[in-house]
């Protein structure tokens, strides 16, 4: 999907995020802010907002002589999310549906995002997690669990950190199929790198794979060729996160996205409304909703 | 006070609200947002939060080629407001301080804020509303009482159209008193000029003045002699909303400044928390907040 202009200030306010992590003087904050504004005039504004993203995280790294402003950040959320982890996997088996549940707890972790947000504390988290076992899924959670049933190669695109922990509840629940877990290349915002799959014990249960590029998403030309033959080859594809939906949502080969609506930009494209648990690909060009469900 | 490096983003925001309002392609639109961006580079971001963003809303009205992209909101914001007022001075009239009862609800008219927020609806107003009665006042409202008590010339700074008619609620229980309102000398977010005064009736119970100045705040440097003789002159002078307060805040004369703390910035500079209604002056170098009332 193209960038809204609705994208800009939301940038904006992801650099001046980052900005703050650093141990910069007031003055000097403000005026590297000004440098970042100055670069987005490099950006084009007609590409999905990853791509968009990647060239102002790119900057912003150089101008903060860093490979991973939030690299702290990440270490407090999967600190945070690997606390919880235990009780979730115990509510998840005792369900009637484990599977679903497991889908369910994967979007709640989804709001570990500092892309959409600038903080995410114990207190947003436990609030949501006290109301994840009543959210509807909307799309099309019955074409997810025949995918799954069907599936011997599944192709798991991560998120942010955090968020990785709640993913691998869901991984527990594929049984019996080869499950690949690709996260980003290289650190940008909170997104989830190589480091943070082991934190969550992805290795324990999945390959993990690195998918080459350092954008806030999953460009497949800006990906390695190992990601690539995988993305095409794998049975099911199933892409977690408002960032892998905003830069996938237009191919063409089936992929089920996971994700809440943090943004009014992803709501409108995506049509389900803010909020929302969704579990949806495409059919007839169009993401299925439980209404257009077949 | 000094801007913080968090007004940024709520600068590029409200140029992005303004932007959407014209009529321009999408493509046209963040191209023009490009330019804004860019003039962003000369801003001096140590200014008060108004001095940067009448810089900022001075370009993107060169941009827009327009005098007023506001101007619609502001006409139906006006209307909303007109809509709600005999109600709530029925009410004033009936409580046992309509004083201190026209204080909360002129406070409540503070959330009619485009520079704050990018939409006000009339749900939200509503259930403001509803609120009101209830808010408990911070700061030093019988410090205000005493002052209005004792004053025989109040200037009083107005702040948004929609909001100016509350004020007026508030202007009609300064018995005995001569009036002046002033407001902005020309067009800035959704700040109240002359034609939005009139709207509201101000003419009937007060003088109107326009300060001179295009800032959203009061910025006494760039204010015409007339507005600064009656500023220096009156023996109160009240001033309206987060701008008012931002650009005055540091000024020695006594103000009473009337505000809901609306963002983060405010509520660390003035020290009230995120989301008080605030009747404060400052003592001492301090602003006066009820535990340090005298």
């Amino acid at each position: 999907m193209k960038m809204s202009l609705d994208c800009i200030p939301c940038f904006v306010r992801q650099a001046a995020d980052a900005v703050k992590m650093s141990a910069l003087s007031d003055e000097n904050q403000k005026s590297l802010m000004q440098e970042v504004l100055k670069s987005m005039d490099d950006v084009d504004l007609n590409q999905t907002p990853p791509a968009a993203a990647q060239m102002i995280h790119r900057r912003l790294r150089e101008l903060l002589l860093t490979d991973d402003p939030y690299r702290e950040s990440k270490d407090r959320q999967n600190e945070m999310a690997a606390a919880l982890i235990p009780e979730i996997r115990k509510y998840i088996a005792l369900s009637s549906d484990p599977l679903v549940m497991a889908v369910r707890y994967a979007i709640t972790g989804n709001i570990i995002d500092l892309g959409a947000k600038n903080k995410i504390g114990y207190g947003e988290i436990y609030e949501e997690l006290q109301n994840a076992p009543l959210q509807p899924i909307l799309g099309d959670i019955e074409a997810f669990k025949k995918s799954v049933l069907q599936a011997k190669t599944i192709l798991y695109l991560a998120d942010n950190a955090g968020e990785i922990f709640f993913d691998r509840l869901l991984i527990e629940q594929l049984s019996d199929v080869k499950i690949t877990m690709a996260v980003r290349g290289a650190p940008v915002i909170n997104d989830a790198t190589i480091s943070d799959a082991q934190a969550a014990g992805i290795d324990e249960i999945a390959d993990i794979i690195d998918n080459g590029s350092d954008a806030p998403g999953t460009i497949l030309e800006d990906c390695n060729d190992k990601f690539r033959r995988i993305f095409n080859e794998s049975d099911m594809v199933i892409a977690k996160g408002q960032g892998n939906f905003e830069s996938l949502s237009d191919e063409p080969r089936e992929i089920f996205f996971l994700f809440k609506t943090k943004c009014p930009v992803i709501s409108r494209h995506s049509g389900f409304c803010l909020g929302s648990y969704v579990a949806t690909h495409r059919l007839r060009g169009n993401y299925v909703s439980e209404e257009k469900a077949l």
